[in-house]
């Protein structure tokens, strides 16, 4: 027992964390993951040196993105191509963006044993979404948690999120494919078709085609083949593919994974697979910023103090909107300024 | 023709600008519009003194948002709204956001000749969209367009958005009542329903309820009704009201007057008319100071030189994204300090 470092107890520094990583450690892949989570100011700065560290060894995944409403089965679906994928060899992590999840780990993937057996196998590394924060932590968080799982040797990321105004946006823009799985209904409508989605997804399955939903599912799947057919594609050359699944009964989900890597193989003869990952990467980097400048923003004591008072002149006519924000700014800005000759 | 001032030729002062709109001079209220517009520096402190100056003579009239997909009937719908006011003894503005909209004025309401008999009556004042730009300069313009005309005696502003991404919620954002127009099509589909739309609107209309399309229209709007009872309102008190007009035939034109005008009314004894504006007008603060931060910072000359190779090296790995972004950020802010102890 002695000879195992105990990671639970122990103050961990870079190298911990780095070496972890890199010995594909459960253990210290959590820890890691907990540590870029971490609210905490004192966490930030060791969490980003252990991720500018394991950066060399990202990037060799395949990244897939599964949206779908609740109920269209996203749980039991990826507990049947994970497991499948980690008993074909495959190290599978599943990761989650959700806003909405609450301090007690939210609403999906919180419940570990909705993804019970997956859990369990060896290969699989089944991880919930961040709690709480806004969207732009929460995804934050998410990505560079990718990137950590990456490092650890999991050759296959599943990032899943609810299908909830701009949480697919953040997942559609760290993956490299993404999925949406929907049911048919009666009428042969596609419940989780979202206006808008036609445009940000590569593959669309229609879940639950079984028993006597079988025929309406096969059904969608031509008339939405044909709708496809008419629209410009996502990716350059890629046709949006639809196929039936039925995920409980684990029936077309080795067929999703040959599309999978059809697409993928496309991506990279095309060239688009490396170019997709540069644009996310760039778009990211872009996104950091803009949440790091009004951060500061909002959380510096000046603009605290002035900002409740401006806000009463707007709504009282003394002051354009406009005038207001650009006083409050000059005055942040003269405030920092200050500050710094002081010092 | 001396006697009156030639506003077209004239460099104009704050006074200018600010007597013409008292005085409810159109030419006035175009170039103060104008002004607004701009993208120059020199005219944007003006513009902003013009604002301030008029902000006590704004608020008084209803603002209405209309969205629909192209086709739905938009142009024919507030032009017949619109003339029917004017003849009332209303004072109608009609503003536009989209955009889309290139330096040739757009797409929506660029052509004039869209709203021909509405743009010649004495009591309309018909403006395209502001052109190019982000939307968020182009809702800011709109915005202060809007307060420009409250202050120049117009006490219906109409403001129609193409029914596409962020637009919507810009022209929500700064209206009263947010008016839905669709069509029903064959197999009773409506044709601008979509998801997310329903938690917006305070009323839908159903256009083109005439001839053969007539007994659809009616079949739509009681069906619609159904669902509508189901969900929460977007307005406490008030259930999202669906109503046939036929903009072409005018139609139930009137009828959705009234329906405006009770929908006020119930917004004004429950004090939530005034609690939404107050609430919009914060939000508004909010949004353009978030716009300054942003373009303060990728403007600045070290920022424009640092950030490609940051990119870079982002991109080949040698730093974390959340890194690269705190230190643009320093560098950024060292920069104008430096700038500043220099002067």
């Amino acid at each position: 027992m002695d000879s195992q470092p105990d990671y639970k107890r122990k103050e961990l520094n870079l190298d911990d964390y780095v070496d972890g990583i890199k010995q594909n450690n459960r253990a210290m892949l959590a820890r890691a993951i907990t540590l870029v989570e971490s609210n905490a100011t004192k966490h930030f700065s060791l969490a980003q040196d252990v991720v500018t560290q394991i950066m060399p060894l990202t990037g060799k995944s395949i990244r897939i993105g599964i949206t779908g409403v609740p109920g269209a089965g996203k749980s039991t679906f990826i507990e049947a191509l994970g497991t499948m994928l980690c008993e074909q060899g495959h190290k599978v992590a599943v990761l989650a963006v959700d806003p909405s999840s609450s301090l007690s780990h939210g609403s999906i993937l919180g419940d570990k044993t909705r993804m019970e057996r997956l859990s369990r196998h060896p290969s699989a590394y089944v991880r919930p979404s961040p709690a709480g924060g806004t969207l732009g932590g929460v995804a934050r968080k998410t990505r560079e948690t990718l990137l950590l799982c990456e490092a650890a040797g999991y050759d296959v990321i599943i990032v899943e999120t609810v299908g909830v105004g701009q949480s697919e946006i953040a997942v559609r823009s760290m993956v490299d494919c993404f999925l949406l799985l929907m049911l048919t209904g009666a009428g042969d409508e596609l419940q989780g078709m979202k206006k808008g989605i036609m445009e940000m997804v590569d593959i669309m399955l229609i879940n639950k085609a079984d028993g006597k939903n079988k025929q309406a599912a096969d059904q969608a799947k031509v008339e939405l083949s044909r709708i496809l057919h008419m629209i410009p594609p996502v990716t350059e050359g890629w046709e949006t593919m639809v196929q039936t699944v039925s995920a409980l009964h684990e029936t077309g989900i080795d067929e999703c994974w040959k599309t999978i890597c059809a697409f993928r193989d496309h991506m990279k003869e095309t060239h688009q697979f490396e170019k997709r990952r540069m644009q996310q990467a760039t778009n990211w980097l872009y996104s950091l910023i803009e949440e790091q400048l009004l951060s500061r923003f909002y959380e510096n004591n000046t603009v605290k103090k002035q900002l409740p008072l401006m806000r009463e002149n707007v709504l009282s006519g003394q002051i354009s909107a406009t005038k207001a924000a650009l006083t409050l700014i000059k005055d942040f800005e003269n405030r920092n300024m200050k500050l710094q000759s002081e010092k």
